[in-house]
């Protein structure tokens, strides 16, 4: 369904961007591996979708580094950050090479083969169902296979452009 | 893009909901107007989607009393809480008749007929650009076309099953 005619005008990308800062969030670092690489990045577009069957959606950009590798995946892996993680956050979340971001962190092999970080505070790896693309990103769409959960309850949270503990 | 054959089974709902508790999030209101009447509920599942166009996303459980309206508006708003209204989270997150939810809280109308709550963290008001059924729900991706800003920096989020202030 594609709605063509537009009665109001679309806010600017500033003002679309303060408001979006306030949409506080949990910090993920999503990966995959495509040709025996390994390829992550930081998002705070995850969410929910449907407990049944377990389903998430991630936001990716499609001119990000690394869309290459989730445009020819069937797998990834969302693992939701712990505080003390900001490092993490940070290197993947800038211009670092996919091959060096996963220098911080003590990342292992999933079953799908995706990057699972051990001491996440929760790690989703899914199958991939559907993509669909909007604007200049595509939302990735995922069966959950397999959770790991921290034994410590906490999350890094993002908010008002700033770091807290959840 | 579906992909038919799994090769991993699916985890059961009891796993994923636990994981998700660590998923934490802003808590948003969503609303709507359908012949003559205002609808809400409480979402955590919101996010951005897109700076340009600005582009944000909803899931919404297609079994929940106010599906219909949605369904059938080309208009939503999206009204991010503000610590101190955890009362108006529950009320719409609750099994009060829509027409009853709107009791608590100062509800104006929006440019496109959408309530929107005059002292919420923000307010992204929206029209659907784009409907996607998922397992049990429904995405719904919206062009932002006003963003209403409360002039304190705050915002009411949930995480570990409890509420906290960011």
């Amino acid at each position: 369904m594609n709605v063509v005619n537009h009665r109001f005008d679309i806010v600017d990308k500033a003002t679309f961007r303060n408001g979006m800062s306030r949409l506080g969030s949990a910090v993920s670092v999503v990966t995959t591996r495509h040709g025996g690489k390994r390829y992550g990045f930081t998002a705070s577009a995850v969410c929910s979708v449907s407990d049944t069957p377990a389903t998430l959606l991630v936001c990716i950009n499609r001119a990000s580094s690394c869309f290459h590798a989730f445009e020819n995946t069937r797998h990834f892996c969302v693992n939701t950050l712990m505080p003390g993680q900001e490092d993490i956050s940070d290197l993947f979340g800038g211009r670092t090479l996919s091959a060096d971001r996963f220098a911080l962190g003590d990342w292992r092999e999933g079953l799908t083969g995706a990057p699972v970080l051990a001491n996440a505070s929760v790690s989703f790896e899914c199958e991939l169902t559907n993509a669909i693309d909007e604007a200049t990103h595509r939302i990735l769409v995922g069966r959950v296979i397999d959770v790991r959960e921290n034994e410590e309850q906490a999350t890094l949270l993002y908010c008002m452009r700033r770091y807290l503990i959840g």
